[in-house]
Formats: C-alpha cells, structure tokens, sequence
C-alpha cells in the first residue's frame, strides 16, 4: 500500500487546480489514498493554513501531507519537503511557514530538501502552478517510498522559514488575544490554548464581557453552539482545543467586524 | 472489502470539517470507499437534509450512511446508529430527525444504539465536533463490519426522532403546495409526489398558474428546462420526482422570493 | 483494475448532483478510482467546459473521462461516448461541444456512440438528471472494459458538435485578443497560445498596454504574480500556455469587467 496522501491549499472549489492535482496523484501512485482536508482556504492565507495543517493532521494517517498556500509561487521562495521527528509525516509544500506549525507539532525537522530541481517534477515547470507540477508528482512519488533524499537537494532544517502567532497577554483580570483565524461560520478561533485557559478567570458556566473593536458584548463560557439561545453569542474551547468566540446560528466575525490579528479583550462581568 | 460509507453534511467546503472526517475514517478504514453526497447543505437544515439523503441513498450501493446537520451537537439529543430493514443499511448522525426519512425508505428501523458512550469514540468526545470525534470513527468501524451492538447502547427504535413533511392540500381545481427545499440553482421541489400529481389537473405540456407570496406567473407543466426559453418558468417533476418549479437558466427561488415551507398555490390557467 | 473515471461539471457543491454520480458508479465499479476535475464550473459554460477539459485531461491518466455541462439537458441533444484516437482515451457526455476540444486534443474521435437508449441506463431516465441516469452508470461500465458498442448505438463520429472559438487577430504592433474564460480568482485567460505568442511583439519584462472595454493600464508581461507588487495588474503565460491577465492577490476580471469573449486589445508600450 502507498502511504495515504492528505491535501490542504487555497485552491477553492471553482476552478480545475485541485482536481488536476487529484489526476497527477493518479498517473503515478493509483493505488495511493488522497484526502482533500480542504481547499477552501481563504487565499493566500499562509497563517491560517499553517494553524488548521497542524490541527487536522493529529487526525490523518502519517504518510505525505501537502499544503499549498502559496501567494508567492514562481518567486525566489523554495519548494520543499521535509520529514517530521515524529510517525515519520512527510511534509510538502512552499517554504513559506505553511508548513512549520504541523512540523513543530510533529517533533520538529528531521529532514530537508529543496524540491526546485526535483527529477519528480513535470517538465516544463509553470511559474504559476507548482501544485500540478512540483507539490503533486514529488508527493506521489513520496507516497511510493522514494526516498526523501531523491526527490530533492538537502538544505539545513534549522533554515526552513516559521510562521509567527501572536501570543495572548494574560492578567489576573484581563486577557488580550487575538483572531487567529475565522472559519466559514464565521466562528473567531483566538490564540489561547486550552493550557493557558486554565490559568484565567474563566470558568465554564460564568458570564465574561467581550470587547472587540468598539464592540462590546457579555457572553457565557459554554461548551458549546446550543448552550446559548438563537443568535446569542458565546465563548467556548472549539474542536482544536482554543478559545473560539461564536454567535449560536449567527455569525460573529461579520457581526463583530473580526478579522485575523485582531484584538479581543476579556474581563470577567 | 469494507462497507462503502458514505457523507451528507453541512460543514461546507470553506473548513477542514469534511477533510478531517475523511482523515479519521482513513486512519480506522484504509480500504473503504468514502462517498460525499453532499457537504453543501444549507446550514442547520434538518429536514433537506433528511429529504436529500433519502432520494440519494437509493442510488448508493448499501454500506454505512453518515447525516451530520447537526444545530444542536453537544446538547442532550442523542447521537445514534441505526440499521434499517432493507439492505441492511446502516445510518449514523444525530437523532434529530435528519435520518428519518431515510430510515423510513428503507424499510424502518430494526435496531438502533445510543453512541453517547461508543467504545469507538476518540477521547475527549468535543462538545462541537461529533462529526470528528464520534460519527466518522463509529462510521468506519461499522464499514469494518463491527457489529451494531458493539458500538453503542440499544435504544427503542420507536424513540428515534421523526422528521415532519409539509402535506399538500389537493382540490379538483386548486393545490396548495409548499416548498421543501430550494437547491444551489434556485429550483424548488415541492411537497407533491409523482404519485401525487397523477390525481391533479395537471397535464404534461398544459399551462400552470402559480400564485407564491404576492408573485403570479402561468408556466407549462413540461419535462426538462430546455422545453421553456431562457428566463422562462416551468413546473416539472424534478429526478427526485417531486414536483419543482424553475426558470430555465434562472432562479426561480430568488425571482419568487420562495423559502422553505412557503405555499405554492397551483391553478389550471 | 478498472479504468480510471474523471467527473467534470456545472453541477456545484451546494447540492448532492455530484456526490449521486459518485454514488452510482461505487455501486457498478467499486474499485474505480473516481477523480473530481472540477464540478464548480459556472452554470452552462459549455465552452469553459470544454476548454478546461481539454487543458487538465493531459495531466490524468487514460481512462474514462465524463464532462457534463449540459443546459439542454432531457432535449433533443445527444448523450454520447467516444473514443478518442490517442491512449484509448474515452469521453463521456453530452453532444454540445464540451468534449470536442478534448478529443482533437487526443487525435480526433475514432469511434462515437448514442446513448439515448444505452442498455446500461438507470431506469426511468429522468429529463433532467442524465448524469446519475445516463453518464455515470455507462462510465462505470466503461472503466470495467465494456465495449463501446455495448454501451450505445453507433453514430458517425463526424457528426459530433464542435466548440467554436474565438481567434486573435495578430498584428505588429496590435494585438486583438478574447477573453475565453474567467477562474475563480479573477484571472482571464486569452485566446492567444504559447506558439502564437511568440510570433508577436511580446517579450517577457517589457511593458504592455492592455485595452478593456473603456479601461486602459499597463503591465508587464512576466512570468508569476509575485513579479508585481500587490495590486498592480500583469500578462503572464498561465498554467494552460495560454496569455492571461492577472492583478496581483487581486481580482482581474471583476476590476475590468471583463467576461468571456471580450476583447482585449494589446499594444508594445
């Protein structure tokens, strides 16, 4: 059996690049198991695929795991692979910080190389499409078993490029994060972990007032959507095990006007 | 071989929701068939939900049917498998209805188990993702053939939650019908069934006058979209064989104003 | 092993049109791998259709390819199979012109089918959902080595409709272009291929005055996005081969206006 093969860019669903993907996969590895974890990323959204890569892949099989979000393709930025401490996951994609979140999760890098002049490749290589002609065909072939150290020239670990996350400021009685990212529900994942949570003032059950912008609104720390009526927000611990602010079948981000990087202050009420 | 599974949901294409059922079912399953009918579902709409999967899952080999439209996941409805009568088909979502329908197609339940508690779940269960923690894992051990006993606790079958249809009302000269659902290209099928529509005034190629809201129009009754020119009305019994109303190459949900439950009212012209 | 499927349609990802055509081939070839190109072409885009067919089925493997973007569906038009001269290829759908850029791709068509009365139909065939009743169960078939003459009656591979497209006109110093299609990010592709452009005024680096409609900009001809700074406009060779008009992490085609078969006039700046 070929290693499974999961898939995670910002190709979206109207156009042909995801699926002539899927074709390139099948030209070479047919009997390889391909998972789209998504390609609905907002694009370009570098952060936000690096944050949802190393959330979904606790949940896949180890084998190669590719993620395209790539708004600088074609540009001096390497294409890479690279293979994690940890089960062995093999990493695919631009070196851009997509991947680095998942690689930390996994134990770090283990192994790098550079995929520019891969014999994997298709030839000729488009500027403008690395998905089909680069990223697909090596992960396939990765998929076979080829070994990392042919299918690319070796670079340092230690030069592979990380995202940066803004970090929370935790007071006894103020908590300062911010949207990591907002999901198709409109649903604002902040940047606190189910650790520090532990550490504040917020207990399951109690009301906490929520600024955001100059918006201001007092909602429970609940365990979930239905805890709160029809359109009544809540913070609640999301599937990822971080803060998430929500509107019960609403959508907050829209309604509070939350995009990444923002602010979102928490006080106890 | 595994049993084919297949997907209906309405986490949507913009998240890694859908992907990391895969991913989980891939993890448990390596060899079976995963299907999506459909992730699209208008958000929280149990009962199209229910609709859909029962006119989709005739045309699906029999294996294990996952439903996830999901408003109150966390909460204190149930989470269940179910096996139906018929084919042995197995159904696995929440207990809210949206797998009545299907059930029902089928020929009822015979055995049904709470999976609150399934041996089979991923620990911690979240209160907001059962899709990840519970259906997909539970899914993927029934495909491995997994008995229903074994991944929950028997529940009366007759307790399953049931799904309430809209019924037309049928005169000589008059129906009131009611909209089910509206699909992604604005058509909308109504509650009025190929058995149904034998017994009315209507006739193949004769003209409909359509009352919705405060909107009249008067449509031929025909067979397929091109029968009318574009941006023209049309009642037709859609491939699910209910009676539905369109504009050819149009929206007609939009053009109406036409929702969920709305009265269609039907007059020979 | 069966042969390999590809789906491409207009059906989108809001209702369960494509997940039924999975369905449905699962149940007659369960070991066929069934790869999605795209479903999320615009409604009716017969020609987008035929173009993106015939630029993405070079990356798949031979098999049984399926394209369905089929506005007069249930009409008089024909549901037809053929097979291509080169690699066996055999393209599935209706009769509008959709396939035709594919089989001149692979060689013309060596031999054509009607499926009007395919003994490998679901029945009813419904007027307006020939991909469940009609298409996918005769792929599935297919990719299990059933003949073509098996799968409908033969027809004079002459008589299949051809896709018409626009042509540039080429002068010195003046280039009359087409926008073909538009993809989901705003890029436009033009009707003006590798070799044609070769032949114009058009050197990689050099400015470029593009003419729209009544905008007029200029950009450089170059060979990715990140050549340009956000925001700013660019011709480049796309992933087709094809000239295209981008706007760096921006949308080209709504910024301009542009839609397909609008002309785009070209001149050295």
């Amino acid at each position: 059996m070929p290693l499974p093969i999961t898939l995670l860019t910002d190709y979206g669903h109207a156009d042909e690049f995801a699926g002539v993907c899927h074709a390139v996969i099948a030209g070479i590895a047919p009997q390889a198991r391909v998972i789209d974890i998504t390609h609905g990323l907002p694009r370009h959204a570098v952060r936000q695929g690096a944050v949802v890569l190393a959330s979904s892949l606790p949940f896949a099989p180890p084998g190669v795991h590719v993620a395209i979000v790539d708004p600088g393709v074609g540009s001096e930025r390497r294409p890479v692979a690279v293979r994690a401490r940890e089960d062995g996951r093999l990493l695919v994609g631009p070196d851009n910080g997509v991947l680095s979140l998942a690689i930390e999760r996994f134990g770090g890098a283990e192994q790098a190389v550079d995929l520019t002049a891969s014999p994997y490749r298709l030839e000729p290589v488009t500027a403008t499409f690395h998905g089909r002609d680069l990223f697909a065909p090596v992960a396939a072939h990765l998929s076979l078993e080829v070994s990392l150290a042919e299918v690319g020239e070796t670079v340092d670990p230690a030069s592979l490029h990380r995202t940066d996350l803004p970090r929370p400021s935790i007071e006894s009685g103020r908590i300062v994060a911010h949207v990591l990212y907002v999901d198709g529900f409109g649903n604002a994942t902040l940047d606190l972990g189910h650790e520090q949570l532990a550490a504040t003032f917020m207990r399951l059950g109690e009301l906490v007032e929520v600024q955001a912008g100059t918006a201001k609104l007092t909602v429970p720390f609940g365990r979930t959507f239905a805890d709160v009526e029809s359109g009544t927000g809540i913070l609640y611990e999301d599937s990822s095990h971080s803060l998430a602010l929500a509107i019960n079948r609403g959508d907050a981000a829209s309604r509070l006007g939350l995009a990444p990087d923002d602010e979102v202050v928490l006080r106890p009420s």
